[in-house]
């Protein structure tokens, strides 16, 4: 098939487009879309320092790359990049190193924050322990935690996530299927808290599949292997199914995405952010006293 | 198994609730859910005529049984039944044949209204005839606007339509998965219009399967025959998809339909109701000049 634009060889179909795209349209088709996505929900204005959650992975790496490229020119905005160190052996040193390839490749201040360096223990070795939760959510509340927090020391006005078309597609069903309304309005984020750095989302309106695909055609370094931990059984069941289901109805996964963006502003009054206090142990942001974090990792005691 | 409430033997296991109940203890506890699901949403008020419609299947018919057994001794509140005969051979007399069995062992008003008396064709000639439409688009549209009318004629305050836990979960995630929130907005019935009949589903809070046990318990002249029409490709995939999901996550229809109830209230003021003018044609409620029936039946020419 040829692309839709220049009639050379196309190297990838758009079911919910009906376009076939060569590689540079294909590329050319991405970044339109992420910037569109950046302009309509203001990701990015005039000061900003942008921090981008590097993980080392595919959707990371093409976010980072993607912001360099549209933004990195631009003196009036900053970008720097932070990986966090979990502690997870036989995973992380690799995507570690492939996000200190392309940050230093493309001339970017990354910093690196490690869970053994702030709460004492690799993300190992809490699961070693064996809490009452799964490393899923001792991993990801902590990684939040120094996300915002090294983010916030390091001067950044905006934190930058890859979560793609997928991930967004996939959490509304699930949010929805569990009855948690209050969850999925929280995913559109309201207005900035003391101490809580925003965030945002610029691929969302990128499908997996073509984040992976830029990732190869750009000839990032990206490391597609995926943590021994991770492993959500419903997340799973709910990729397939949103999988599944955009076969026979393509674009179902922008739609699904559309019925958030229409829902979560108008809810955002019914279901109010919380305003935030500072935790008494450790002075990040918190609804309550103590933050979720210093419970869970007993710092409380 | 024993029954949770009475130990006698168990005939059903609600995976959502833990609870194996007896057929007493189960029709015991579909009775007090639909009680409950009447007087949260005001379903039935002091005065009021609720019309059943009534098609002869399952739900309607268990609908219309329930009713009867819960307001039937109510003197300040009249039920009638309305079937609407659409004209499908080899279907409808079946199920009509049973909607005339119950509303006469019942002693209730039973009224049946026509495609061909109303439209002048039936609805295997519409579809002889080969419109631009599917059948069940021609018909749901046809139905709706007779049934209004019919109910209406009749002195009907109220319109009780037999839609299960399983159809309306149905039903919001298809219109999730579409994008149209405005949709499933109006799946809760904001306020009655002029010559609108406001409608109500008393069995949104009761399981397909329990409403089929119930008819089969209760001895109910049911027909289980499934229209001939009927295949709406997109509802089966997402029946299907809500089934396999609901096994190892008991409860999930239930809280898909607990998301519709916190986002459709609130979002009312954002997809705001359109007041409605009267068909210039036929005198039923329509949002624009001419009514879609009007205009799906060529009476505008």
């Amino acid at each position: 098939m040829k692309c839709r634009k220049c009639h050379k060889k196309a190297i990838h179909f758009q079911p919910y487009s009906g376009a076939h795209l060569c590689a540079p349209h294909l590329i050319e088709d991405i970044e339109r879309k992420v910037k569109h996505t950046i302009r309509k929900h203001r990701m990015i204005e005039k000061g900003d320092t942008i921090a981008v959650a590097l993980s080392g992975g595919k959707d990371s790496t093409v976010l980072l790359y993607l912001l360099h490229k549209l933004f990195g020119e631009r003196p009036d905005i900053n970008i720097i990049a932070i990986t966090i160190d979990e502690g997870i052996a036989g995973y992380r040193p690799n995507t570690l190193r492939h996000a200190k390839e392309i940050t230093s490749k493309l001339g970017i201040e990354h910093i690196i924050a490690s869970f053994k360096d702030e709460y004492g223990s690799t993300l190992d070795q809490i699961v070693a322990k064996g809490g009452e939760k799964g490393p899923c959510s001792y991993c990801g509340a902590l990684r939040k935690h120094l996300l915002n927090k090294t983010a916030r020391e390091n001067g950044a006005t905006r934190l930058a996530v890859g979560h793609n078309l997928d991930d967004e597609a996939q959490t509304v069903l699930m949010n929805l299927l569990r009855g948690d309304v209050e969850r999925m309005v929280r995913m559109v984020p309201a207005c900035a808290q003391p101490g809580l750095i925003l965030r945002s989302k610029p691929l969302r309106d990128i499908p997996e599949r073509e984040v992976a695909l830029y990732a190869i055609l750009e000839d990032l370094p990206v490391d597609f292997s995926e943590c021994p931990y991770a492993y959500s059984a419903i997340r799973g069941e709910v990729r397939d199914m949103l999988n599944d289901f955009e076969v026979p109805h393509p674009g179902t996964k922008y739609a699904v995405l559309r019925s958030l963006d229409k829902m979560a502003e108008p809810l955002r009054h019914n279901f109010p952010q919380q305003s935030l206090n500072t935790c008494s142990i450790c002075g990040e942001p918190t609804a309550s006293d103590i933050c979720q974090v210093c419970r869970l990792i007993g710092r409380e005691g």
